[in-house]
């Protein structure tokens, strides 16, 4: 589990006051969404927030409290709204959401932020977000990235995960990528035992409102989550808190660097 | 910290689908907002957490992720936004969070579900989302329990903890109460070092937009919180966590009993 | 009843550019709820609108249209929903107004508006709203002042009204001071015959959504209203009346003072 | 002045419930918008309150308190936003504002109501707040008429009255009608000396935004008010009362009608 | 049809930016709705587009996309919302459209901008959006002009179209007007057969939710259509488009004119 | 240029009655978006428009009026918002606009609709939209597909247009696809002379706000669209109408069967 020393909920108001203002503060935005038979709800907030809590090691930044809600899931990329638990946001919600902690963040001095995704669908609703806390605060000083961690796995790492070749991020859904990532982050978390094949059906990449039913297997993983090792999962890990820092580093410029 | 044993969060799908339905599903609802120079941004967060663990054991229910960002702090009760590191949702942002939260649960056919308070300025605006989501699901067999830890501590608990006279749970804000309590549920987490008296401000019952210094005190805490013990602190919990299966049981009927 | 000498509703438009603009302006916001058996159904907005007429009249300044309709009605503070009469705005509704209102005082050039509350659950809303016009207006010089009568209510008048003890300011609904207010203000709104003792039901400080039946007197009134007296009123108004000039002037500076 | 007697602000709960369900409700929706030099800032929410009040004398209806403030007031209709203390609401808070009240009568059973506009500009926002009620409800029953009291001013009366020529309704703000109508209801309230000719700009029927000068008249009366008198005032009243009961008695069948 | 050569939506971005900027850019704004038995439903977005190149033509100004869909059809002036086909925004979709759209092009430069109405009913909602994003950009340099075709047909055409008198542009829905129009920009578009008289029904001025039947003819058409020719037509394209451009330079400036 | 036999915006009410409600009706759903150098900023619009003709004829269906303003642009599908006449719409206005659109044609009997996206960024707004809309009519008969014509490209049709290898939608933005879909459908509506190599960058997949310059190909097409011929743009065309028509039969059930 992620430790809590670089967490702002771990501060007092005058410790954030010495620590926020010049860092970088990263929110994580999960989703409490059905992960396969073997992951548990929490998994794309989960795994957020270890990773962010590891960025901010390495960056000397800052971890908000992770949104442990996200936007409606999609049947493509995460089963669609069908199996239990599933708890969708309205787009509008996670807007607003992802609006007012920016922008109070903004208000308190921060100036470089990172919404940091476990959640595909969040992605263009954190975008939205972004871009309506921008608009408020009228400074271009003030700078978002919105980057989901699947977006700096290297490539030479999938192909070697997926030697079959790499079915996509969209069916990725407690597949073997995510598997990994929970066996190296909390193994105690997965249910080894519910770990199996998955029904032979790929979901379409367009989306049927209301869902169909015989659309995802009926498993709830989109792919095979068979093949995840906590080594895999170990070196995932790192990768992509090395793709995420140099990320922010080529957003923000490098640690210690000046504000803009 | 609260076990994770009656958590969503750690379930599967199938796991919530089998626990869920006829459970009362609890909702801790916090804030990210300063509580004074002794304790942390999230206390109002982790206590809610904490005490809705502790009422799912008593009651055989669940416990969804906590709100972890809250309602605009006020003067009078929370200090006001000027503090750094409160990080203030809208009302409607709050409001709208709350709606789709607990709509989701009704949608998988849960019928019982409370808004566990840990910040009293979410108080309306969780009635209100509580409301939307009623008018929506257009059910009367749904119900929401909307209450804060501190409506049901006993009044002779209270005169035992202040002899001098309670000063209401306004001021209550990072006070002897939630001090005691975070004693009880996380002493590590209490700066004991930096617990001392504050200025004697008292902040007026009104507000004033923008917030006027020197309206709170200059600690942040609204009243000393001095005397807080672990010992109080577990009373406390005790007495609140039996107020809490009482009034919900009063609500919904005794566990156990058939849905309504 | 209120005189109208203090109301812009009575100005034209030039009269209400050589008074507005250096004034303070007050907005009373009341509502369209239940109050018993005994008191009409614009209790709330009524007193709010009487006393801004007095407290006009002391400071120097005007009164805006009272808003006759308030936030949703509480069990605990105003019987809830269910009586009939009893007429709720949704919250974003009137965040919306007051919102707009205080904006557009701010657009002819006032720069000290009050919204005065007659209406508990109104204090949440009108709050929000007069952040959100500050947060548009973008000018710190645009103070607004969110106070309800009874935030001035003085602790010594409180222990002569009540020898009893008084039972608090939620359950003050339709009660003795509501009625003492009538009494004192527009003695023929209220009918004496139908005061009464009420059901010996206290309403609990949390919220059901839906109402629960038996949760509230079936009367209306959440405390008994007897005991009520003109006197008494005429002192209450006197009391609050001064009562609400200091706040103005504390947050405002004295009348004359010139503007920030 | 309109008497009280039909307004449910007089009601207490228990007379509203033997009152209202079976009665047609009106709505009077005002403004608080410049009136040329010698009308009141509430002209068109006095007006229509006046008119409700006679019109539910008619038809045994009740009138709910009327709201004060309306639509943005437009230069062609109203002279536009540029006349300090028009205080013109946004759209989406007037639709809510409507909505609301609607919604919450007929959650009380009231299955007639009409929204009696004293102020252009709010009608298509006053329909669109009538129409959003009724999809909310979901009940053919409910059945809502909005009209102004302008749409019933028979042709004759307006022939007699213009001598001239009708300049048609828009421009017929603060001119000859309104102000007869003022000089009828509360002759007291209109500044007689102020009477007087208004500059010959004739404002276009488009809309500039922002507004430019010298598109009104400068005094803010958009027709000429002299010829006004109360005589003629009492007949337009009088016309218009038998013009809105033939309206609602046409759109709901006439009083004493079974509800459909 | 209407030609393409100064629609923005032929343009690359490389010719936006050369033209766009320095230029008036008019948005014509449509509707989706019923237009009686003879006309199809994009009958007011094609004329306004239509009118929109022609003008653009002749001040050297852009015309942007169409929007096709428009705000709620009147009974009175649309015939309301129950022909088949009538496709009716929300005020707030609307609203918000017109918003977003008048934002963009000033975010890119534009300082000249006209929404060009083709839809009675959009007037209202169109001014709220130029409204909102005046508020928004908070540049008085930034200056919409909200107009729809009708605002500037002369009085002398009228009177020679309707020798028996005009009618008012309310019920100009499909009638003579319309038609002729229709006849001269695209008379392929007509069906000339289906022309004929129309019920002698006049739907009242107010508005009815939900909307009676029998209220409008059962055609659509809310005046008769007959009468209507193609000379006819091409005279009033040329009054229209003669006094929107006479309209637009009032407003803006003549052509060529610095940019204020 | 697609014929428009099959639009409902070229029919009367009463021919729209006829054929719609029985009908698959699509909805295309573009943008106003730079399109590099050599394409028109209304592309997505244009093909999506086309591409809804086309299959509209296929399956006797019918097509709404286009959106021709779409989701924010983003720098890594569409370039981002800094290329003049890029015309993003916020995305609750989007989601607005898709909702309305769909209700309304539910409201005249329509049960199957198409929204057929033109712009990768509508993706999740329209979602979104058509999820309210069904929550809102609440008739699970009621069903929606959306889905982008880049959905149904099959593989080796990919393989064989990009030999070198597909470098994945989001790049194929203005680029070969884009280009030949246009050549194909609208030869003259591309600058032929001003396709050329596009810069060497490659936007990264996560998005920056304020966007940052160099970080997307300064021509606007974010990959290379030479090697785009009008054959292999009829072969795309027919490909994807067919592939269109396979996924609305499979959602919908073959042409002609009863509806469900």
């Amino acid at each position: 589990m992620p430790d809590r020393l670089r967490r702002t909920s771990d501060l007092s108001w005058s410790e954030y006051r010495e620590r926020a203002i010049d860092s970088v503060v990263l929110l994580p935005a999960g989703a409490h969404e059905q992960h396969g038979l073997h992951l548990p709800l929490d998994t794309d907030a989960f795994i957020a927030e270890a990773l962010a809590a590891r960025v901010a090691e390495a960056i000397d930044g800052l971890v908000l409290p992770c949104l442990a809600y996200g936007a409606r899931s999609l049947a493509r990329s995460g089963g669609g709204d069908g199996f239990p638990g599933t708890t969708n946001l309205d787009g509008g919600t996670l807007v607003a959401l992802v609006r007012d902690v920016l922008r109070e963040q903004y208000r308190h001095g921060v100036r470089r932020a990172v919404v940091l995704l476990g959640h595909g669908e969040n992605d263009p609703f954190a975008i939205e977000g972004a871009n309506l806390a921008a608009r408020e605060v009228r400074d271009p000083a003030f700078r978002v990235l919105v980057i989901g961690w699947w977006h700096v796995v290297p490539d030479d790492m999938l192909a070697s995960l997926f030697p079959e070749g790499f079915p996509g991020w969209d069916l990725e859904h407690a597949g073997r990528v995510e598997t990994a990532l929970m066996f190296a982050l909390a193994p105690e978390r997965v249910r080894r035992e519910r770990i199996g094949s998955v029904d032979p059906v790929v979901a379409p990449a367009f989306t049927e409102v209301p869902a169909r039913s015989g659309r995802v297997p009926s498993q709830g993983s989109l792919a095979d989550p068979r093949g995840a090792t906590a080594d895999g999962g170990a070196q995932l890990v790192k990768a992509i808190v090395a793709g995420l820092v140099a990320a922010i580093e080529a957003s923000f410029g490098p640690r210690g660097a000046a504000r803009p």
